[in-house]
């Protein structure tokens, strides 16, 4: 695989059959739900990836900052929702992107509509931020006063055209299994269509609904009562959603291949040459472990399911520490060899690596600083 | 500040003067130690702040990437250890750069030493690497047998030119409290020279040691019997090396600014844009409280000391989330507003931002992929 694929330093593989799969899934799903696709290009940030995504009828997309939509804009893309509070020193970056494409954004206080009001000379799609119980942005969906508040302000200028309610269920990535995160997508669309109803009865008619996160997205059957999906890791998955119950291990796309650069017999434990500059530095503890990563092997010309009891115990600015509870396991890696990673969070790794290597060989480029 | 320095995303800020500070104080300590300096260069990888160093008379770096020493040769540097386990799939370049400048590399073992001796055609410096109780990589100070392998196999060929004993003592990091750090520091400086005494009885004199970690380097007052110290994050050390007593909190020389865009008196906290695509991921926990940075007001011309019970509670890809248990500081940001954050682990923030933004409005730029 090394010479196959010119591997010397750590490298993000990518299973570009896998991912594909992964999309057509999710894109059927959305289909059969009547729903639109707005899937989130956070995770992979690369036109080319972003090009898979026609062939599967997307049209409109998520981001998450003002610089990634201008990526994407550069790059044929012109319905873009900016999944992130308006940030107001942007505003000059928001004006020359209104005026492009068709430019969503999201808000949470009537002072921001005012400021966009002011502010801009190109209408803009406008979304209210509902927080359904994360707890992290928006307006908590039992404060009413506050949402009508809101389309009450969104009304009084054609620069800030209200296109309904959305939502980000983060929660679903701190609970396991199915069942859980069902309910919380359930809850989700419940409280969300709450808000949506009350609107209604106040006068804002035709207001869309958006949802999504990858565990909720991945785990129902059908969307339910929403207009649209905003997915984004599904697309790679990652060993965090594999443990929450998100995906299966062969759903994961994407693998980080680390030189294997110490192998120590007597602590069963390899180090590699792959660290928190590579993978950024994120871990899911589970039954008390904290993991940065599962071990896969290399099988002829992909990769296969973790290693049973092999686990990337910790990692350092440039190294990673591979611990074995399984003898044959650590027999069968020598110095020299490349150790491949199921990452921990997939978005994050691809962010750091800002590239990827197919398992043809080929290398897919991404948005750079 | 904010128009002032430019800032609409999150942005990179350096205080240059403290960082010559931190420069000053540990160059002087390795001069009256009688100590060579030569500092790691992985923190900031940038050649223009490298360039600070040559005032203090550092003419020998080290760095953790041949990546990194090509970019650091590139700049006129050509004394350069890259303090990481020979990595056998970068062969090339290491036979490029030994070519070209006094390249040094560290090896725990005689099959590495057999490699570099087939493989290169011009000298490279070679450090075996010591593990004094850290536990992460090299030959264990007291597996006397295996120094001396090493040794003798290093004497085998011109190509590989024994320089001496290298160890890093990272547990520093995870102790609290400068008398734990001496005592550390002492013990590896100790175990080194248990390790150089007996290779010097073997026969192989004038060995060098090379120690340096920022805990230990910055809590001792006087380097001891090591011929050269490589300490790098002290140059703008971090809310880490704050919180295990390496430094005070005016020392830390780098701080992000995040724009705030939401706030919440309910909840009395804050959203900032910045998050683990900025920071990284690292966190440190203390008194049972994990942290991902620590919150500086603005003071006219710089920043302040950290702002009593305000801390940033959990960073996702692109938020950061900041409670505070302080009304009036609460009171005193509004969304708009820049926050500043002292980086957990400035190492990391660094790599992952790219650039410095100085006080006086200057940009730094750093190594780029």
């Amino acid at each position: 695989m090394t010479q196959l694929l010119n591997i010397q330093t750590p490298t993000l593989l990518l299973d570009k059959q896998k991912a594909l799969r992964n999309l057509e899934r999710m894109a059927k799903k959305a289909h059969q739900s009547n729903v639109r696709f707005r899937p989130h290009f956070k995770t992979h940030q690369s036109a080319e990836i972003g090009d898979w995504f026609r062939d599967f009828g997307v049209t409109s997309i998520t981001v998450s900052s003002l610089r990634m939509a201008e990526y994407f804009a550069n790059h044929g893309w012109n319905d873009i929702t900016v999944a992130f509070l308006v940030n107001t020193l942007e505003i000059d970056r928001m004006r020359a992107l209104s005026e492009r494409i068709k430019l969503g954004v999201i808000v949470e206080s009537v002072d921001r509509v005012k400021f966009l009001q002011q502010q801009l000379k190109h209408p803009i799609q406008v979304w209210q931020k509902i927080d359904t119980g994360y707890g992290r942005t928006g307006i908590q969906w039992g404060d009413f006063e506050i949402h009508l508040q809101i389309a009450k302000a969104l009304n009084q200028s054609d620069m800030t055209q209200f296109q309904g309610l959305l939502a980000h269920a983060g929660h679903t990535y701190a609970t396991l299994g199915t069942h859980k995160k069902v309910e919380i997508y359930d809850t989700t669309v419940q409280r969300v269509n709450q808000v949506r109803d009350r609107l209604a009865e106040a006068g804002f008619n035709d207001l869309k609904v958006s949802i999504g996160d990858t565990p909720g997205c991945s785990v129902i059957d059908n969307f339910g009562n929403v207009s649209e999906v905003r997915p984004g890791n599904f697309i790679f998955y990652d060993w965090t959603q594999h443990s929450v119950g998100s995906c299966d291990a062969e759903n994961i796309a994407v693998a980080m291949a680390c030189p294997i650069v110490a192998k120590y017999p007597e602590k069963k434990s390899l180090t590699v040459y792959g660290g928190a500059v590579h993978f950024s530095k994120d871990s899911f503890t589970k039954d008390g472990r904290i993991s940065f990563g599962a071990v896969v092997p290399w099988q002829n010309d992909h990769w296969g399911l973790p290693l049973d009891r092999v686990h990337v115990a910790s990692l350092s600015q440039e190294h990673g520490l591979i611990e074995f509870g399984n003898q044959s396991a650590f027999d069968s890696y020598s110095v020299g060899d490349v150790m491949l990673v199921l990452p921990i969070h997939s978005c994050l790794t691809a962010d750091k690596m800002g590239a990827y290597r197919t398992l043809e060989g080929e290398t897919i480029s991404m948005m750079r600083l």
